[in-house]
C-alpha cells in the first residue's frame, strides 16, 4: 500500500495511491492521518474522492514533521573501503522540515554554494508514538519507507564542526514520492545524475538498520507520528570523488529505492 | 515589556507580564501570537483576563517553535583562552522543541547518561519572517530576548562527530520565563547550580552577535515567528573542569540573563 499527500487546487489531501487511481483519505496531510491509532485499516478502507494518477502533484508525503533526523556514515562496504572502523553508535543530525520538496519538485541550489553535492537515501516514516522502544516495538512504529535525496552543500556542512547548515538549505531535500507500507524490505539504493548512475548500494548494507535506529533515538527523545529518519548514504558522492563534481542548474537527479520508490528533481539556481 | 506563555487548568495562554499581573493577549501561546504584524502595538494594547504573578506557571514562552537553533563556541574571551583562533562563521546545530522545558519546571536527567552538563545562553526570539536578510532587517527580525540552558549529556553529545544526540533529551533544555521586548540590550550571562556561580560572562563578549546570526542562518533557510536561536555559552562548564562535574538529581540550577530574566531549574532521573 502507499500512502502521500497531494496538492490540490486549493488545498493538500492524504491519499492511498492504488494502480487506477488516488483515493483520498479524510485529511489535509498524512502527519495528521498517521496520528490515528486505526491508521493502517481506515488506510486500507479508505473510499473518498479519486484522482487520475497522471494529475498527481505530490508534496513532501509529511509536509511538516516534528523532526526530520539524519544519519552519518551508515553503509559497511563504504565505511571498510575507506579503511574506517564500524561506528559503536549511529551519527544523528538534524533537517528542519523547510528544506523538504516534494518527489517530482525542482531542488534549489543555494546560492552561496558551488559544492552542491547528492546522497541518495532510505528513509523511515514513524507510524506510532514510542519512547525507550525494544526493538519489537520500534519495527512496529515504522509506518514504512520512502526515498530521500539528503543534498548536502559541503561548503557550509565543512565550514564548521556541525553539519546542520551545510543539511538544512530551504527546498534542497526531496522526499517521496509515498510511504510505502508493508510492502516488504527495501532493496537497493541507486542515484542518477543526467542518467548515470553515481551510487548504488544494497541496504541490506546499513550497519543500523531501521529498527535499530529507531529504537536508539527513542531512547533519547519521543518519536511521534510523521518523524522521518533517514538511514544515511552509501559511496559515490560528488565530493569525494576525484576530480570532485557537484550539482549544477539543470542537472536531473534521481533517486531510487528498488520496492520503495523513485524521485525525479530537477536542480534550479536560487533566483 | 514581558511576554510569556502560562498554563492554565485547561489550557495555556499568551501573556503580557506587567508589575502587577499577566495579562492575556488573545491566543493559547506566542507563536501565534508572534506571527500577527501587529504583534507589538497589540501587545501594548491588550486588556485580556489578567492572572496574579504568584499563580503563573511558565510553559517555554514559544512551547513548539518552528526550529531551534542553537551556537557553538561563540564567547571571544572563552575561546582564546583556550588558545584557539576565532570561528569565521558560527557553528550551528539543532535541538528538537520536545527537549524544552519551562523556566521553573524540573530538567530531565537521561537515564543513560551520567555527565549531564550545564550551558547557561542568551536566547533569541525571532517575530517576523525573514529570508536573506540584512543587518537591518535581522535587527528588526528580533521579538526579543529570552533564558535558555542548553543542557547538554556529554557522553551522548561526545560519541559520534555530531552533538545532536546529547543536545535534545527530552524535557532536558529550559527556556523563559518570557521574551524581554525592547528592554534594552542583554547584560552578563550566569549560572549557578546550588547557589554556587559556575559561569559568568557579558553577552557583549560574543564573536557573533544576535543580529548577526539572524542574517547568517536566514541566509539558509527562512526564520519564522517564534524560532529560537540560542547563542553559544561561556567558559565554566562542568565537563571541562579538573575533576570534571556534571548535573546530580536533586541539583538546583539557576540561569541568568541580567536584563532579561532567570531560570531555576531542579534536576530530576528519568523514571
Amino acid at each position: 500500500m502507499r500512502l502521500a499527500t497531494i496538492r490540490l487546487d486549493d488545498r493538500t489531501a492524504a491519499v492511498r495511491v492504488d494502480e487506477d487511481a488516488a483515493i483520498e483519505l479524510g485529511t489535509d496531510e498524512l502527519r495528521d492521518f498517521l496520528s490515528r491509532s486505526e491508521w493502517r485499516s481506515d488506510a486500507v478502507a479508505a473510499d473518498g474522492p479519486r484522482h487520475s494518477l497522471d494529475s498527481l502533484d505530490y508534496a513532501p508525503p509529511v509536509p511538516r514533521p516534528d523532526k526530520v533526523i539524519c544519519i552519518g556514515l551508515n553503509y559497511r562496504k563504504h565505511i571498510e573501503e575507506m579503511g574506517r572502523e564500524l561506528p559503536s553508535h549511529p551519527t544523528l543530525f538534524a533537517k528542519f522540515s523547510g528544506a523538504l520538496v516534494g518527489a517530482f519538485d525542482e531542488i534549489q541550489l543555494p546560492k552561496f554554494s558551488d559544492q552542491t553535492d547528492w546522497e541518495a537515501e532510505l528513509g523511515v516514516v514513524i507510524g506510532a508514538e514510542v519512547r525507550h522502544a525494544s526493538a519489537e516495538e520500534a519495527a512496529a512504529a515504522i509506518a514504512g519507507y520512502t526515498v530521500v535525496n539528503d543534498v548536502s552543500a559541503r561548503d557550509f556542512q565543512n565550514r564548521t564542526p556541525q553539519w546542520l547548515q551545510g543539511k538544512t538549505f530551504e527546498r534542497s531535500t526531496p522526499v517521496g514520492p509515498w510511504i510505502a507500507v508493508d510492502e516488504g524490505p527495501p532493496g537497493s539504493v541507486a542515484c542518477l545524475v543526467d542518467g548515470e548512475v553515481v551510487q548504488q548500494a544494497d541496504t541490506s548494507d546499513l550497519v543500523f538498520s531501521p529498527t535499530e535506529l529507531v529504537s536508539y533515538i527513542s531512547r533519547i527523545i519521543t518519536l511521534v507520528p510523521g518523524d522521518l529518519i533517514s538511514t544515511g548514504t552509501p559511496g559515490g558522492v560528488g565530493h569525494a570523488r576525484n576530480p570532485q563534481r557537484y550539482l549544477v542548474e539543470g542537472n536531473e537527479l534521481v533517486t531510487r529505492v528498488e520496492g520503495v520508490g523513485e524521485l525525479r528533481n530537477i536542480c534550479k539556481g536560487e533566483s
